[in-house]
Formats: C-alpha cells, sequence, structure tokens
C-alpha cells in the first residue's frame, strides 16, 4: 500500500484524513503549528507552548471510529462552555498541554495520545520552533498572527505579496523524513496562505518535498476567500504555491466542478467568496484532475470519501 | 473470591484501594460527593456539577498500573500549574466534567472513564443529590461545606456534636445495591467526619449496611485530627460511626500499633496531631485486629498492601 502524506493542518486536513483512513494505515499529516486563535492561542499565550488546535484536529481525523474510541473521540473534540477560565477551551487542547507538560516533549506528547486512540496514521508538527505567521501586503503592510492573515482587518482588496514566518522555523527532522518516504503527497486541502504556505514556509520543507520522489498532488479550493485569495483562479492557487514550493514541483491538481446550490452560493456571495474558476488554459503544465469533489450539505466544502477514493486511485 | 466494599472518599481510599486491587478485581469504592475545595470546588461551583475530585482518586487507585495505562493515570493525576483559569485544575476532573457533559449522566460518566483506563473493579458516587456538608459544633454553631470542616476557622477545641448534609441526600441506587452485594464491607481509612460519617449521613447508606450480611470493618485513624478528632481514642472513633450507623454495627475494628519516628511525630504535634489511643477495654464489643499498619514513608499514614493483606485474610 503506497505511503500517503497530507500537508495541512484546518479543517481540510480533517475532512481528507477521515476519508483516507478509510482506504489505508499507511498515512501521515504534516501539520502547521501558527495557529494564534480560540484555546488554543489561549494555551499558547498563557502556557507558551506550541498550538495544539490543528495537531487535535488531526488526531480526531485519524482516531479509529469504533464503539471502543466513541468516547475519547468525544472526549477529544469537546469544547468547555461554562466556567471561569474554562469557557472555550477545547478538551483535546487541554490533554496536549498537559501531554506535553508531562512528557516535556512535544512530539512525544502527540505520539502518546495518538496510541492512547489507536491512530491510523501519524499526526508529525511541521516544526517544534516558536514562531509566528506573517504577511506582507502588496502595499507593504505586514501583519502578523495567522488569526490576522484569516480574517484580515484591511478592506480585503490588498493582496498577499509574501508570507514568512518571524522568526525563522526549522523543519523537525521528522517532517523531513515522512516527506521522503512518502508515496504520495498532498497539498491541501486548505486555506491556501494560513494552512498550506505556512507550512511550506518551515525551512527545510519545499526542499524535501522538490527532492522527493513521491507523486506531488496539489487540492486547490472550492471557493475563493475574501481577503485572502480575493478573484484567484485554479492557476493563481497553484502559482502561489509553486512560488513557495519552486516552479513545476506540482504533478497533479485536483479541481473541483461541482457547484452548490443557488441558495447556498447566495450566502456565500455575502461574504464575497465565489467558486474557483477552472481556467485549464493556464493549468498546461499539470495534470488537471477536475470532478465532482463536493460535500453536499450546508456548507460548501470538499467530500471526504470523494476525494480520497480519487486519490487513493491516482 | 470475595466481594470487597470500601466506602470513603479521599487518600484513605486512594491507599486501602491501590492495596487490594494486587488481591483482587472484585472491588467496590462508594465514595463521598460533597468535596467544596480546590479545582473540584471550582468546576462544582462554576459549572454546577457534582465534586469529581473524590471519584478521580479512586479511579486513579483502581486504575490497572502497566505500561498501557502509564499516561492515562498520568493524565488523570495531572494538574495544570499556569493558564488563566486553568492553574490548580486536574485533568481527571476535568476529564469527569467533560464526560458528565457529554453523556448527560454522573453516573455513565464514571462507567466510561473506568472503561476507558480498565478498572479493577467499580467506583459507585454515595449520592448524585447537590448537597452541602454541616457540622454542628458542641456550641451550637453550625459550619457549611466540607472544606470549613476539614480545616476549621474555630480553635480547633469545639467538638463536633452532630453532622448533616444540607438539604438531605438519598443514597444512590447502584450505591445501596453493591452494598447490599458485599461480603466484606470496609469504612475508612479516611476523615472520620468529612469522608466516612459524610458517606454515613445520606439517606439510605446506614440502613443498607445495617442489614447486609457483610462483615463489617472499621479502619480506625493513626493520628487524631485537631479540630475534627482531638483526643479521640480508638473507641471514641468507632462510638462516632455507630452513632450514625447504628450501635454493634461494626464487627472488626483495625487498629495501627506502629508509631512513626519520633522526628515526624514532632512534626505532627506542632499540628496538635497525636497517635490514636488504643483503649483496649472500651473495645470489648468488636473484634480488635491490632498491628502494624503503618507505612515508613516521611507522612504518618496507613500502608496499602500491609492493610490489604488483613483484610483479604480476615
Amino acid at each position: 500500500m503506497s505511503n500517503i502524506l497530507v500537508i495541512g493542518g484546518g479543517t481540510g486536513s480533517y475532512t481528507i484524513l477521515r476519508g483516507l483512513k478509510r482506504y489505508t494505515n499507511n498515512l501521515t499529516a504534516i501539520v502547521s503549528m501558527f495557529d494564534s486563535g480560540g484555546s488554543t492561542g489561549r494555551l499558547r499565550d498563557e502556557l507558551g507552548y506550541l498550538p495544539p488546535g490543528d495537531v487535535r484536529n488531526c488526531i480526531l481525523a485519524l482516531a479509529p471510529e469504533d464503539n471502543n474510541t466513541e468516547i475519547l473521540r468525544s472526549l477529544l473534540a469537546y469544547r468547555f462552555e461554562n466556567g471561569n477560565g474554562l469557557s472555550g477551551h477545547s478538551m483535546g487542547n487541554l490533554l496536549l498541554t498537559a501531554l506535553k507538560a508531562i512528557t516535556k516533549d512535544e512530539v512525544l506528547a502527540i505520539e502518546k495520545l495518538s496510541k492512547i486512540l489507536g491512530l491510523k496514521g501519524r499526526v508529525i508538527p511541521v516544526t517544534i520552533d516558536n514562531s509566528n505567521l506573517c504577511a506582507e501586503l502588496e502595499n507593504g503592510e505586514i501583519i502578523r498572527g495567522e488569526t490576522n492573515i484569516d480574517i484580515p482587518k484591511h478592506d480585503g482588496n490588498l493582496k498577499i505579496k509574501k508570507l514568512f514566518l518571524d522568526p525563522p522555523a526549522n523543519a523537525l527532522i521528522d517532517a523531513i523524513e515522512a516527506i521522503q518516504n512518502a508515496d504520495k503527497i498532498i497539498i491541501g486541502p486548505g486555506d491556501l496562505y494560513s494552512s498550506l504556505i505556512a507550512n511550506l514556509s518551515v525551512k527545510g520543507i519545499p526542499e524535501a518535498i522538490k527532492s522527493s520522489k513521491a507523486k506531488k498532488i496539489y487540492v486547490c479550493n472550492v471557493m475563493t476567500k475574501h481577503g485572502e485569495t480575493t478573484n484567484y483562479r485554479a492557476s493563481d492557487f497553484l502559482k502561489e504555491i509553486e512560488k513557495y514550493l519552486g516552479e513545476n514541483t506540482i504533478d497533479v491538481i485536483l479541481c473541483n466542478t461541482e457547484l452548490g446550490s443557488e441558495e447556498l452560493l447566495k450566502k456565500y456571495v455575502e461574504e464575497k467568496s465565489f467558486p474557483v474558476e477552472i481556467d485549464v488554459e493556464n493549468l498546461t503544465k499539470v495534470q488537471l484532475l477536475a470532478g465532482d469533489f463536493l460535500n453536499k450539505a450546508n456548507i460548501i466544502r470538499h467530500d471526504s470519501m470523494k476525494l480520497a477514493k480519487t486519490i487513493i486511485d491516482l
């Protein structure tokens, strides 16, 4: 069975990993570690630990879904609603934080929690260096912090000129090795800058991907996101990825062709979010795999099983 | 193998259960639910849930001590040292609180956590009614809350005239049934009022113990506790227990004969705490089992294995 590696971190990784685990145990998730919001951000600020949120999502995605682990999965996903100081904290984040304190080792903490859940695969932080995601806009303004890039305060029409980490972060050796051993490297799905390029901004990661013999697959977003990818077509997404990865690195681009319902699309219009145009004419240097990868739900997103099946068959 | 039931809740229950589990899986812990201090008290105040602390201690005591559960046990015992609102919270308490929120059932939450750890025995709350432990002193003053009884604000020379629950609490049916099915009922070790009589103040518990065919064993304290059991001899402890349980209910009293080191005893003198005198002449109506039950450590307390061996052999 081929060795599949997914690079990302947010709900996109959660989606694709949940699908892939039905086909194989030979799975690795490389997870970005720059989240600065919510429960994760508070733990990071107050305890000085690395942000656990994206790690928790990937662990949850890779946990076997049987009766034995049901209650552990519920615990991992549970978020306190009340309690002075507890409210909003995710139990998964607290468990990772406690395990970090017990083991005094970020990576070991993740391995321990993975073992408790009998994980189908591995979750590896892209780095354990404490660093902040920064974006330089086309007007020269610098935005600091993943949350501020994700939900920009500017009017949204300014493009991101460059994403970088401050201070610079070095890839975890386990992440490099996993990339070297992979047969298929999947970049995405996920927010272009705050989830995907965040990983590619870590020293050692683009080099490892480029030199890897694996098939490199990029899963393009279904919708544009105002302030991050306004007006981006599929080729713009790819161009940005390859700006950090190196030209002609990606072998395959997966693009969704299915539109959501009119009613649903209207809601997205309100947020200035539109279906990503597949500009075939500009995608000549990669294999384009266009098809229905849409989940029929009340939000527009990729479908776990449709993505997984296509990637397994590649 | 005989069915052993331990009534208590605090570190005393932890001590005896850790020893007993080496001999049998046929173990039940009935746990008092009136703790009002620390992490437990905060969760109780802020979330309105029953206090998880003593339950956590008993679960920890009954968890198998092998490599597979090592990390789970560490998590259960872990206490956050930093983090606004998190500091001082025990992970075991947070897990029980989250499980209560997920299952919407206090008893089921305990069963789920027990199952995750592969517990050697059962932990049953004495009641799920939300109630406060109160003490009436001999001068008529009423003290409310377990913590205030445990660490009294008065000068410590006033005796507790009566312990009661406000509002009154009814025993959980599972607790009654476990008492009915027990072959040996162990009351103690533990703080006389705040751990032991607290359980006996729950409606239905004394009646169930009295009518049970089990051998009833009371483990007397090693040291007196200023403000709770000042100047108490073994017979005074027993008399207090039987005031709530009914006369001549206890079959066997276990009394420790071994003194701690002089150096250690000096420290206890500072806290006005002294070895409990075994006044044999007043213990004629019970079987007295006097012997070395002391743990040779830097605090004076019962030894897990010495207690367990004696109880198994009874």
